[in-house]
């Protein structure tokens, strides 16, 4: 199973989260890319951090809005959203180079997260992004979203992805965060939900009942302490139940090498 | 002969000059990169129409400033100019890959070309990053400058640049925009000179010394329609004194392809 | 009747239009702010030229989006829309300070002013942001617009808006841009429908019926010489069908004076 | 005393320090104005809350660098920065009307308070600014340097500003913070410090000498815990003293009243 979080998501003098702490517990980084959060020092530090750890390095593509950090919809153009997911993957694709990484997934953020899921003209263009920039390069993206779905049909990777500090409802998707029981406050239900993602593949709904939840790497929080003893808690509970905690393999023909290698 | 513009200076709903029109003039493209202008959208349009009549595309990396434009000398903290010249090499690189080609050189732009060449700080934060991003990625910028100094001390490819329409000083640089002389403004005398660089090395300066100006591409602009006709010009002079107009070959042992090739 | 037009609308390096031009032609000026368009020094320029001219001076205010000329919705949250346009208001104010004027009234610009004219969400931010700077301020807008009608309900002024080169729909709104007969493309048409909104207060819609149109101000374009061109004729019929031309007088115990007052 | 600190030095999801807890401490609060940091929603926040309990509000003006945290000399165009600087009073100003209150003065931030305090082309750029949009509105700044030398000579008033944690050297300027010396750690002596400069307007410079130091302001920070507790045992330690903590009055004749009122 791998373990993702968001990281570099501060600004310039403002940061947020431990990304040092993080790094040494989740096996895959999202990070940030400068539209919605991510100056090009961080990254290049996360970069650096991240290969030394062998942490997979993921572009965490957003909307162009740091006021907004990524969180409000924009009725994009879509050629236009096209470009500025490639432009940061590019970007993030260039302190990956000089860390001696490459850049190893794609995952939207926030609004364009949510929005892909469900919009197939955005979902389109994430998915026109990953294959004119590299089709060998896998989406991060919840099973049953309108995105996986498209990226599947387009000939890409899909890595399925779970959490399990928020409530499912019976079709697999999430509970909205407005709405009773979107998020789990118990650690040890955290940790337990987490557990049984990895071994059996299902999730408890709010309503009670057990449905498949097919994930390969399971997102995990860093913005407060707590969330990062969290993370730290639902890795051991991984190990503790047998489960490997590591990134997933780089799939074979990938251009990922040749987008690392250095002249 | 290399001729060299920049292009893509627009951002958004705003433009600047005739790309189109320069790219069937130049050899080499500086494309702005998004911190002092440039848009996603307008870099991949370029990248995608520089590779379809062979023009070299080259990174035209400035300050993270649009609204001075780059044109303001803002003093960065040098880990921090590194790497915002890093992330915008990388972003372009990503539309190169998209059209098939590779970024072939990189070139400050505005305050940042202005002071590279005489700031020791600022040229190394620039030859950093190149070193860090490709090591094979030649640099354009002023014969004679502390930038092309500290470049070729570390192992960087220098590609020397004149200006045809810019008055000299006897020491090879240029005579300041705010002092007399410092501006050609007879066409055929900024044609002349071009030639005189090509063929004989050489410019004369505003005192009437002619003296050595060693360079293997000249800049034209295109911001003005006189100044696209003007850079047709300075084309057909180059190529009726019998030089040839093409851009630079791409060095051997470079990592170019390794960089632009897909999985 | 008041004739307006969008001016200021460059940044940086970056111009658009013709302010100059305009400013000879129009009675109020929407000056762009900032977040869609609109840097400082334009501002002030605009402001000083307006005030000469007697020009009437409009915020106009749009969503923190210069990468898209704020003409992509945005999924704002409300607080912020409404601080948003508080603060590009009160940014303007200062310039009409300088200048020995005062903001004269507020106009949604692009995506929010679209957005504003079919929800209740943001037409109510718009409104509170108007009400707790000024209420005495008017807002320019399409009427029979949800804006139109939530600044009423909330006392404020509504200053209706026509537009002579677009196509009218029965109800009184315009024709989509994607739509046929979006576009009056006959400057002598033009002309012509502006002379009968000002006289009879009526449109011919696309289907050729008449319709009321109930407006105080026009709207021209600037940002073309032909553009420009066609605002002078608009100007000239209205002055030809005996109409003045001329802003709106400030309304009777605005705030406006004391706003604009120094020490 | 007048006791002030920075405030509202976040950008949308990212904060820094704690501005209610200042505010409890604090006369008068420097409102980052959306240049180098402070978001509109912010803004208001702020304005309204210092409002509430007889806060002073004071625009903290910087250079337009977000990801520099305005801490980054920018060469400006003159022009230019006195329209940065007047569009940033303007935009809080908006903010304090809505509030109930107004701008009572303005202070430099950063790079720009460094720089005006020795350079005379942007100290007169802040000085215009100020002038400009209304001469009654004091200065915050350091006694003696440039920016207060050319404000008193235009006619502002200056308030000098103290800090009681940094190292002075002989001519009333503070140690480099590259040098030893600058920072004063221990509490105690930051408090001594304070009370000495509000009780005998003097200072112990780092060579051991007392010079005089005539300050109406003191500077506290609020950033991190420890620096809040500090603040507050800084305004304690001047009411053990004996003197009272309170804002400086609005000078009579200000246009301040008018800027505030409401029609």
């Amino acid at each position: 199973m791998d373990l993702n979080a968001d990281l570099g998501e501060g600004f310039g003098r403002w940061t947020l989260g431990d990304d040092v702490a993080l790094l040494d517990i989740v096996t895959s980084a999202n990070v940030a890319c400068g539209f919605h959060a991510g100056d090009p020092a961080t990254m290049h530090r996360i970069c650096v951090a991240a290969v030394r750890r062998g942490v997979a390095i993921g572009a965490q593509v957003g909307y162009r809005d740091l006021a907004g950090f990524g969180r409000r919809r924009i009725d994009y153009d879509l050629d236009e959203l096209r470009d500025d997911v490639i432009y940061q993957i590019g970007a993030l694709e260039g302190f990956c180079r000089v860390a001696g990484g490459r850049v190893a997934y794609v995952k939207p953020h926030g609004a364009l997260y949510n929005t892909a899921a469900v919009d197939e003209g955005q979902a389109s263009a994430v998915v026109a992004a990953v294959r004119a920039y590299d089709a060998a390069l896998p989406v991060l993206c919840q099973p049953g979203s309108v995105l996986a779905r498209l990226a599947t049909a387009a000939g890409l990777t899909v890595v399925g992805e779970g959490f399990a500090d928020r409530g499912y409802r019976a079709d697999g998707t999430l509970v909205p965060r407005s709405a009773r029981g979107a998020l789990i406050h118990d650690p040890d239900a955290v940790v337990a939900r987490a557990v049984r993602m990895a071994v059996e593949g299902v999730v408890e709904t709010v309503a009670g009942e057990v449905v498949p939840c097919p994930v390969e790497s399971i997102c995990v929080h860093g913005d407060t302490p707590g969330a990062v003893d969290l993370a730290g808690r639902v890795r051991e509970g991984l190990l503790a139940a047998g489960r490997s905690v590591r990134p997933r393999p780089s799939p074979a023909g990938s251009g990922a090498d040749e987008r690392g290698r250095r002249g």
